[in-house]
């Protein structure tokens, strides 16, 4: 099965240095993937010449003359920014040329751009992002990890049923264990729009496994393959996980660079902490998905450096070669509609 | 200065066994400090026997007939435990017998009595949860832990005041930099309470930084000294954090367990990995404050061992000595009667 994938090329903090390298990496691995490179054809032309000769009709590139900025604002970056090399490339989706785009750039605009572009499905009010955290038992996926501030029970509720389908297709399982974060397990416990949510869970027909709290995202007493939470909630747990491995790391690097002997001792282990290293490398879980668009959206980390973008990209293809857009679009709309006439 | 705790001696997953080792160990290092262990005389004089003979009246038991369990509602604690050992512990702040009281019973169920017997500051709403976390810079005090899952603006500008005052005392320092808690740190984010808060924040004395993102707590970018969060976001928040600290301790323990070679490599990094964990360790950060009370309550963490419990009975010693509560109380009243002359 052939699959193309449009590629932000100027986005991120680091644009094409990264970018390029990163899809052409993944050209080597996949014979069956194409890529469509999209920026300003001067800055990329060059970088990819020798590439091309290699790679032919897989390596293309689209222009855009505009970039969004990564500070910019989702309106004035949908207002002005028409020819960016974001918008073009989830043009590219729209318009059929390809079946994901990946993107590093500002995730404000290229949630407010992908859903101005492709549209939401029909029965979800917001799009979500949803990604995988390491954990314990493997990795466990959370959304919504920062596009929605505020959400009812309703938007809680339609998180869960569409990274159920996600998590379905990617993992290959037929019914995912859904957890709702909260600050207790207990009943009494969590707010109002959480304590809704749970109804409405436990009356759906979901493998919903009750509250979980935020130690389950990494190391929970039981798996959980999936945990829905609002965005705000989600935002600041990812980034508080992100800080406590930061110093966690700072902390063993230092205690191994304290003097003389521990630098030996550090020799010793390097077999050792590269590897303990290798597992826990964050830029191995690097690319968020877009859900609740009429198209496959995969942001990147804006700081992301050429293994992670490729591990973006590589996200994109397994979502296409399992056709989670059409399956999410199926399964949702049919969920939804039959609660409605069950309600 | 001589100062007097009550230890809620029966409270938390091991009660006694790990309350009284580590009641001793800390009379044992603080020759000002007398404690009144609250609970079943008969539990409690076999393990105290020994140690009254050393300490005499500085080593006290009043008898409580009741335990709250750790799954009980707090408003079923509230009713039907008056004779608990949380409670008449709590009993001994408000009666002056103790100058603080420490627990690692039922977080709901002690706020609940706390607030119930000790009753709240004139100004302040609600209590809320303070503690500190690790981080690359010493450590870092957040609030509200989960005492409050919804908060206004109003809710979440008082305890940046309640937090400040603690945190000038303890850390003996002028001005905490406090930071309030986002998902990003542009002005355009978050949702309506916080940006509120951010208003109100700015229009303070208080040397308020602006918006912080998760990371912030462990290994910011920049130092803050108090985080303000809500009581939901919060305790997420810290409960993935310990859960993150738990997997790649796990992680690098299978690393270090892997084969002979690397068992080794650990042998060898023995001393560097020991300093590690001891830099990293939570049970060094136990201990939670509650504030806005007219008396000081401690919570231990449930699970705590001895060194985590005596930590949390340390906590209590240092606050008691810094006169927190008083000086909260002063400048509490003072800041916000003035914000309401001013509005």
């Amino acid at each position: 099965m052939s699959l193309t994938i449009s590629i932000d090329a100027m986005g991120g903090d680091f644009g094409a240095s990264v970018t390029v390298p990163a899809a052409l990496d993944c050209l080597k691995e996949n014979a069956a993937l194409t890529l469509i490179l999209v920026g300003d054809t001067q800055v990329l032309a060059p970088l990819v010449a020798q590439a091309q000769s290699l790679y032919g009709n897989r390596l293309q590139i689209q222009h855009a003359s505009q970039r969004v900025d990564m500070d910019e604002s989702p309106a004035k970056a949908l207002k002005n920014k028409k020819d960016s090399s974001m918008r073009v490339a989830i043009n590219l989706v729209h318009e059929g040329r390809a079946d994901a785009c990946v993107s590093a750039g500002n995730t404000g605009a290229l949630m407010a751009t992908a859903r101005f572009v492709l549209k939401m499905l029909n029965g979800i009010d917001r799009p979500a992002i949803i990604s995988t955290l390491p954990s314990t038992y493997g990795h466990t996926y959370m959304m919504d990890l920062g596009a929605n501030v505020d959400c009812s029970a309703e938007h809680l509720f339609q998180f869960a049923v569409m990274g159920n389908e996600l998590v379905k297709a990617i993992d290959n399982t037929d019914s995912p264990r859904i957890g709702l974060l909260n600050i207790g397990e207990e009943d009494m416990k969590g707010n109002e729009q959480v304590k809704a949510a749970a109804k409405l869970l436990e009356n759906s027909s979901l493998n919903y496994i009750g509250y979980v709290e935020g130690n389950s995202i990494n190391a929970g007493n039981v798996p959980v393959d999936l945990i829905v939470c609002d965005g705000f909630v989600g935002n600041v747990s990812l980034k508080s996980i992100e800080g406590a491995a930061k110093m966690i790391g700072t902390t063993l690097k230092d205690a191994f660079s304290a003097n003389i002997f521990t630098k030996l001792a550090a020799l010793m282990a390097y077999p050792v902490l590269k590897r303990f290293k290798q597992r826990i490398d964050p830029r191995l879980h690097n690319g968020a998905s877009f859900l609740g668009l009429r198209g496959l959206v995969i942001k990147s980390h804006g700081g992301a450096d050429v293994l992670a973008f490729k591990t973006a990209i590589k996200l994109a293809e397994v979502e296409v070669r399992h056709n989670v857009i059409q399956k999410i679009t199926q399964q949702v709309e049919a969920t939804l509609a039959q609660r409605t006439l069950s309600s």
